[in-house]
């Protein structure tokens, strides 16, 4: 699952407009970002009138969208999904996610600061406040950039976030609920998998992401 | 992976309306349904302004969208999805996927026909083709339907691809591409993995989903 990072700040202190300069940063330097919007009161996205619209409309479940270019997912939710849940679901395939919003949330944060706004941080807790974006001296460890230094901000995020594992990760959900494992468990179950899978016809390697899933049955 | 039918016609035929009236018809028996819309000229689904797009637009690869009520997610693709594909890894939550379109694919097909456009139908392999929602009579040895009747195309859909599954499915994929698993294999390395599993803490029960997913590492 790729990092997720929080975007906070108070309303209109430019949190869509950082994201975009850092997301456009990373971009240039080649990584995939995948980004979360928080929208506690609910969206529309797609036009009315569009076939897609009419499909869900309708009452499906989840509505897909799918052009040589790109694909898009609209999809009802029984309770609302924690950003981590959306990027191991969703953003699999990206390198770093970046959300706006979920201040309450405990994952890394770059809060966003103006003077004119407050000169008191939003996120009181240091230990998950990687840097702050701002235009005066807010009381803090944190590390401080000017609002527009994007280039500094992902520098501190490639540094942190992006240095390349070393090791094999396993991860294991049942009924959609994701299991924790210790290592001496993720290796011993990983070692035996890929050894029974080894000895099967149509696998050329081994060494990248194997998804195993089973269903149903006693 | 839930099974995927075509609804396909020529334009204008009827195809979205159909879909809508299937869809009511299967939530009004509490199936969850999934559709895919096949746009082959790209489109554009979020609207200009807000958070989401300007996040896309500033280069993100995916970007999600998060409500208490539902998701949505943008992502460009390097080449164009099937539709097997987007059902496995984005609607694999639904019972049954209705795709609009992909008029060429080997998947089961509904076809809409309307004598005023031609009464050749676009559809002339009899093996998929499931069923025609029709007013007039074509030449055909699939069951005709009349154009609004949803409640009996719904009837054969459900005979044919929603009864309970009695055994255990697995899937294998290794590198993002599927790799086939005979009856045996998927039965000894089910078990192995569900016998490993049922000694781990938190895990209530195995009889539902089960995903093991394994990244890197030699």
């Amino acid at each position: 699952m790729p990092p997720v990072i929080c975007v906070v700040g108070k309303s209109n202190a430019g949190k869509t407009t950082l994201i975009e300069k850092l997301v456009s940063e990373l971009k240039s330097r080649g990584r995939k970002v995948g980004t979360i919007k928080h929208d506690v009161h609910g969206f529309t996205i797609d036009h009315e009138g569009k076939d897609s619209y009419r499909h869900k409309a309708a009452g499906s479940w989840a509505t897909a969208i799918s052009s040589p270019q790109s694909i898009a997912i609209v999809q009802d939710v029984e309770t609302e999904l924690e950003p981590v849940e959306i990027a191991e679901l969703y953003l699999d395939g990206c390198e770093i996610v970046i959300a706006e919003g979920y201040k309450r949330s405990k994952l890394p944060k770059i809060e966003i600061s103006r003077a004119e706004a407050s000169t008191e941080l939003l996120c009181a807790d240091e230990d998950i406040l990687l840097a702050v974006a701002t235009d005066h001296k807010p009381e803090t460890k944190a590390p401080l950039f000017d609002v527009n230094d994007a280039k500094g901000i992902v520098d501190l995020i490639e540094k942190k976030f992006l240095v390349e594992p070393s090791a094999a990760s396993a991860e294991l959900y049942v009924n959609g609920k994701r299991v924790p494992m210790k290592g001496f468990v993720k290796d011993i179950i990983s070692g035996s998998l890929k050894g029974m899978l080894s000895s099967l016809k149509g696998i050329e390697n081994l060494d990248g992401t194997i998804v195993f899933k089973i269903k149903g049955g006693k």
